[in-house]
């Protein structure tokens, strides 16, 4: 295989996964930085002719975004025949609307920003609340990973007489896909949110509960004041305690602390931001990913 | 005039003193961050139709870049008529060459980047060392306020019989400006540098220094290590302990505590990074530069 692939920080232990499923080699990326803050990509190995393909972990994004763009600038300046990017987390999408007067809608931006940098991206479940497709954002080819049917199997897996319990009422499609995967009944919560941290849930569906072990879940789990929110909902209703479940586990701050001591329950997580929580792997659909893009990408130049 | 002027955090300063000059509006950037460390910029006044002078701080670059680019995007979004960016200090301008294998011009790439979302550029003294001019880098309208007049009417005005030493060879004719500027005398040191802070310098002429105020002046004092070194050298000759004056005051981690330390002299700096060292001001300058920006902008737009 052509390919080679480097990590950007805190991408490591994926890319290393990403690289024994493809069978790519690793090609080191140095980011040196300099002592007035610029940063200063090296590509230690030759990627002239090559397809690179870099991974990023875009948590806490603004600097990182800045890293990942120089260096897929730099690959293409030294001549990588193709430059595609692994994005597990995908930042910006929740700013999908502009929710207060002067705001723009910034995953637009963004998703310029690395369109004019790289050749694919390929993520795992972005936040697609507003847009139905990442093709209405990036002008390059993207592929997405479903981390419903990994989710599924890890809760089939885990969890005796599971029901999913969703915290608010977006994406219920979303949540119906994991209880169908995972063959259990699910309910969803309704949410008010009043501020960045501050968030208030109605109460479940009793009758579906009883009996069952409920497992929440979201797809980004920031403050987790919404996820914390749902825990306190079912602790007073009297049921067990959940299992929780995020697909990209970004816990600004406290977060994890603070979910940790409202659940008696396990908390788990996609390892699409490493983190203690990561109990499901994604690396091998994103490595199938990675495959098709690289085909694409060869086909394309081939015809 | 038509023209909304907004600060980016740390430039504050600079744009009242701007705003001043040409008489233009004040408006209000507020840039929230979420928890998760995403940016989202609000402009607290309407930008419809109006020119749109963002002033921004750039040193310790990559964060403030992202945040000037959403900020920029954002402007258009709301439907400004243009879009300038005045950026005093011009980061990532040293990096402008490959200066190791598998390395990149990265100031070419940062250029892309700024020139995707703004109109025209508006800056002070960049570090064109091997470029003779920015349009070999940027594809907008861009405009240079020399800082050499200001230093050299700064030293006519506050430095008895001074001789203008430059701290290393590059960019001699920029300290031959300066020195022709305050009608003195100049020498260049020799610099080597064998990494990011390590630098000696050689001894400087001598007979030239003989009885006169020595004035160091550099474009850019990041670690300060090329300017304490030079410091170092004059005392160890016996000369006079000098004025240290750099455009951009960057001053990296203790750099300026340890400039203190290391020169009994006054330390002086260019306003274009706010500083404890700003003596002389741009504005002025800067004004006269913005002020052609509109102008042009103006005349394209009628033509």
């Amino acid at each position: 295989m052509n390919a080679i692939m480097m990590a950007l920080p805190g991408a490591e232990t994926l890319a290393a996964g990403l690289r024994g499923h493809l069978g790519c080699e690793a090609g080191e990326l140095l980011l040196h930085r300099f002592p007035d803050g610029e940063t200063c990509p090296r590509l230690a190995r030759a990627v002239a002719g090559r397809d690179v393909v870099l991974v990023a972990a875009l948590d806490q994004p603004d600097s990182k975004i800045m890293a990942l763009y120089l260096s897929a600038c730099v690959a293409r300046e030294l001549g990588a025949r193709s430059v595609g990017l692994v994005v597990p987390y995908l930042p910006y999408m929740r700013q999908d609307a502009v929710f207060a007067p002067g705001q723009g809608v910034t995953s637009r931006h963004v998703a310029r920003l690395l369109s004019g940098c790289c050749d694919w991206l390929v993520t795992v479940d972005p936040h697609l609340h507003r847009y139905h497709n990442l093709s209405e954002l990036y002008e390059i080819a993207t592929e997405v990973v479903p981390a419903a049917p990994l989710i599924a199997r890890w809760i089939g897996a885990n969890v005796a007489r599971p029901v999913l319990v969703r915290p608010d009422q977006e994406s219920e499609q979303w949540v119906a896909q994991v209880a169908a995967g995972a063959g259990c009944p699910y309910t969803v919560l309704s949410k008010v949110r009043s501020g960045d941290r501050e968030v208030a849930v109605s109460l479940p569906d009793a009758a579906q509960l009883a009996g069952r072990t409920p497992v929440l879940v979201d797809d980004i789990v920031s403050t987790a004041r919404t996820m914390i929110a749902a825990v306190e909902r079912l602790k007073a209703g009297g049921f067990a305690a959940p299992v929780c479940i995020g697909v990209h586990a970004l816990f600004a701050g406290a977060a994890y602390a603070e979910l940790q001591a409202a659940c008696a329950g396990r908390i788990v997580s996609c390892d699409t931001v490493a983190h203690a929580s990561n109990q499901i792997g994604v690396g091998a659909p994103l490595a199938t990913a990675v495959r098709h893009m690289l085909g694409l990408s060869r086909a394309l130049r081939s015809a």
